[in-house]
């Protein structure tokens, strides 16, 4: 086995015992990435003998994080001190930024190697979509806006990678990818340092291969709890199977994976039973568009002032207020988010997660249509954390997940839900 | 009159007519500045040359926006591409981030002279103070944690200058320092590349000497309604005069001065109500409280896990999360923000605006104590726009204000309504 097949739980044992070198799985992955980036096309800026440089520093220091040694992707919307971040977008070409974005500098002060920068839908939001290519089927979108990131660690070239969610753009890509990720409780990861877009909704997160990988990098941010374990085994686990309000756009393969994932936990002896959100839920997704449109006329403002000509007209739409949001309509937005967000929390502890699609089928062909956010931007609208499980595969043979959403500030409980129900959900995993 | 000496909208049209140039303007400022900043200290970085070069700039452009020639002050923990930002931390001395801050930008993209850097709380939190004093009383605060900006506009050092406020830090500087203060709804202006402390809390504001002053960059910021008037005289407004959950904390000349604006309104024929809130608002200061503490950990991650021996024990704290803030009590903070801020907009249009104290009285003594913001952290929490408004004197001569707020995105009508009621409220503004 390479080292760059290797998980990053995998790495960071041999790593942590000696038997593997920063510098060894770094110069693995690069050997991964120049063997397949042609074809997957996922990184906007990787200079291999400055992520060399970077693993040999770590492979020198006294201190080892939790993070010690592992390479990570960083979406090209999170600033990074030694590399241009673009944003995909004309206007900040080659821009180097001298700082790292909050989760950057906590990555690498926990010891990651910050391997290069993903591309990206222009700003994490619209506009230029990234080149990047799904591997599973190159002909076909790997999702976005963290289309770099999600195919990156799909495809061996990092065992790590940051993305963002605003709407969809982390579990909705780690569905197509067929790779696991997680979208933390809104807020408790400092996003500074990353392109805003709605500052209610911007949540930073990251992909791995496996349930343990996703906690290396709770355990970097100190999410809350995470010394509480949740003292329960499989059998003992309550899982409410929700389709929630968009069933309906949901695809056969979606459909198929969510059911699917239902009968494999019930099969393991899990308690799975339907559960229906209140009906205030009906609004929450119309919700979240209101306050992506109203808070992307500030977000893009100092663009639109300072470099019109080069910001896509999408962005310059949302500066012009084109939709028309007025303050009052986004109080009422805010105002039933609130209202759910308390509905929500309050289906837990009857409930260890709730299982719900993450997407509405498999990855579209093209690289124009990202696919659709509309499983997803709800989740991001009621701030709860968000895991993404492979589950399955669609007509075209392309992969197909699921996703456990948990309450707000229970993304260490959500964790250990992972941990023992991936196993089951995901039939890779198990093979691995 | 010199220069130095106008208001922001007195300066604006002298610059729009062509009888004073930015240049002239900035070098007045500058020669004010040097003939008091020995006593305030109100400035973390100046540049005159560079100062001077860009109002030159500013004199010499094509298109000419709503800011054209205005030099302003900008917080030290919000960033700018030509000076550094140094956030009053020794992590951060001499650090030149590369980047226009949001804020920044779209002043200078409106033609705005960026004139320095102003002294500040570090990372507008707490730990180090700043070194600016009183300008009304050297032995006293300017009150934090925007200390050199306000203090410098009340001294003629510079018409405009950005603050931000957390809990209360914007409107409290602006009553001790006896200026107009605008903390606009929050999330409406990108805080993008100024210093996060809460994402909930965190609002980019501004200091002018007179309510005109405030609208300019309320345009500059594209706020909501402003191109609908409130269309009301003065004597239509009806007023909430609104003692709040915490007025035993304040001491008479702050209790005067409410009682004092109260009656000057109903003598110039405003409806001017006693307004008690809705029992719920009792545990808002709390909540407050315990979102500052609870995102404050996430928010001084990076430093405390890259440059830990120079960060202040009050940020490491935080990270250690000595204050033992659970995910329940955040969410129960946050569930209890948003039903109050439902409960507050429902008194509008019944009312125009709420008049409510502005700080707990006159200025302390001493440099360490910055002042209590108790009578801004719930207005700050419900996201509400709030306009100080200096209003009296206390028994040390130091000035003592008010404050009016609004509905979440009621900005623009509260500047009319601010429009209206300064000149009754604030003697000094009728002098001029």
């Amino acid at each position: 086995m390479e080292p760059w097949q290797l998980t990053a739980t995998a790495a960071r044992a041999r790593l942590q015992e000696g038997t593997l070198t920063a510098e060894a799985l770094v110069r693995s992955c690069l050997e991964r990435i120049a063997a397949r980036e042609t074809v997957v096309k996922a990184w906007n800026f990787l200079d291999p003998a400055l992520a060399i440089a970077s693993a040999r520093e770590v492979d020198k220091a006294y201190v080892r994080g939790v993070l010690h040694g592992l390479p990570i992707g960083v979406k090209d919307m999170i600033d990074t001190a030694d590399m241009p971040t673009t944003h995909n977008s004309p206007i900040y070409q080659g821009l180097r930024q001298g700082r790292d974005a909050a989760c950057v500098g906590i990555a690498r002060g926990e010891g990651a190697v910050i391997l290069g920068k993903t591309d990206t839908v222009e700003f994490a939001a619209s506009g230029r979509r990234a080149l990047t290519r799904n591997p599973h089927d190159p002909t076909r979108t790997p999702g976005g806006s963290s289309s770099g990131s999600a195919a990156a660690v799909a495809d061996g070239m990092v065992p790590l990678a940051f993305g963002t969610q605003t709407g969809g753009s982390l579990i909705r890509p780690a569905s197509f990818c067929g790779v696991y990720g997680m979208k933390p409780t809104h807020g408790v990861v400092n996003s500074e340092g990353a392109k805003r877009y709605s500052h209610t909704l911007d949540t930073i997160g990251w992909y791995g291969r496996e349930p343990a990988d996703l906690r290396l990098l709770a355990e970097a941010f100190r999410l809350f709890d995470l010394d509480r374990p949740l003292g329960k085994g499989l059998q003992q686990l309550r899982i409410g199977l929700c389709r929630g309000p968009n069933w309906h756009l949901a695809q056969p393969e979606s459909q198929a994976a969510l059911l699917i994932a239902g009968q494999r936990l019930e099969a393991a002896g899990v308690a799975v039973e339907e559960l229906s959100l209140p009906q205030r839920f009906e609004g929450i997704t119309e919700a979240q568009r209101i306050i992506l449109l109203g808070e992307g006329r500030g977000a893009f403002l100092q663009e639109y002032v300072t470099a019109h000509a080069r910001l896509h007209a999408d962005f310059r739409d949302r500066v012009e207020n084109v939709a028309e949001i007025t303050g009052a309509r986004m109080a009422c937005a805010y105002d039933l988010a609130a209202e759910c967000r308390k509905l929500f929390d309050a289906l837990f502890p009857a409930f260890d997660a709730v299982l719900t699609p993450a997407c509405t089928g498999e990855a579209p062909v093209g690289r124009q249509d990202t696919g659709n956010p509309v499983f997803n931007s709800m989740w991001t609208l009621l701030h709860v954390p968000c895991i993404g499980i492979p589950c399955t595969k669609g007509p075209n043979g392309l992969p197909v997940g699921v996703q456990i959403v948990g309450p707000r500030f229970g993304d260490a409980a959500l964790l250990d839900v992972a941990a023992l129900v991936a196993p089951v959900i995901d039939p890779g995993l198990a093979l691995e």
